[in-house]
């Protein structure tokens, strides 16, 4: 397995270099919209600790995570009345990971609601900002 | 969100009701192979407390989960010489759930390969066996 590189852009975000629709932070996690969104209210959450996947997360950091994709994930199914949840996490270009810092998607689904596929394509930056606002609306409920 | 149905396959399993293909277990999880396996190596992973799904299980719960997970896509990456791992966990059946107590999905991943389609057809048991005991084997070094 590849070196963690600590310029990634998830990274960056964490220290702050870049911007992020944030939707949720504590000391060891973060959560924000995934820009290339598979579906509206598709959030991305990460440990704020290094690591480049499942493969090499520490036990505490794997925690810490998992309980903000818990505390996420309702609220996600919440803000948007989803009749579902879809968690996935990519280990390694193979398993379809891209960027390599940890990071687990949660995708709100409906019924008979299809998946967009991932085109590569930048959501609007607005539309963004309004699905953040409205997830931690529903955090905040 | 329905209620939890201990009469579910899972639970039968945790109970010792019906067999399983199992690669590891401890007090609070148990992974076991999937029977319609999306690719050679398609394991699951299981809470032993009684829950449906990311929506209501507990936070002790979420993290012993993710510690055998971790655990075992390690083990399943190593014994099947993977070139990644997907994991995926699915909340509702909008987002793919059938069996409604909680469990998380390990998938070994090749660069070019393609998963199979869900069919439904249950994979045959000799291999299942095999599949089993190659992870226990890469669990154990």
């Amino acid at each position: 397995m590849a070196e963690y590189d600590p310029e990634n852009i998830f990274a960056k975000i964490i220290r702050g270099e870049i911007p992020a629709h944030k939707v949720y932070e504590d000391d060891k996690t973060l959560a924000f919209m995934d820009i290339m969104p598979r579906t509206e209210g598709h959030t991305l959450v990460i440990p704020k600790a290094a690591s480049r996947n499942m493969l090499d997360i520490g036990e505490d950091d794997l925690c810490a995570l998992m309980k903000t994709v818990r505390k996420v994930a309702r609220a996600v199914k919440k803000a948007y009345g989803a009749d579902g949840v879809l968690i996935q996490q990519f280990n390694e270009p193979a398993a379809g990971q891209v960027i390599f810092h940890t990071h687990v998607h949660i995708l709100p689904r409906f019924e008979g609601v299809p998946l967009k596929p991932h085109t590569g394509e930048m959501a609007d930056n607005d539309a963004l900002a309004a699905s953040a606002e409205k997830i931690r609306d529903a955090l905040e409920e």
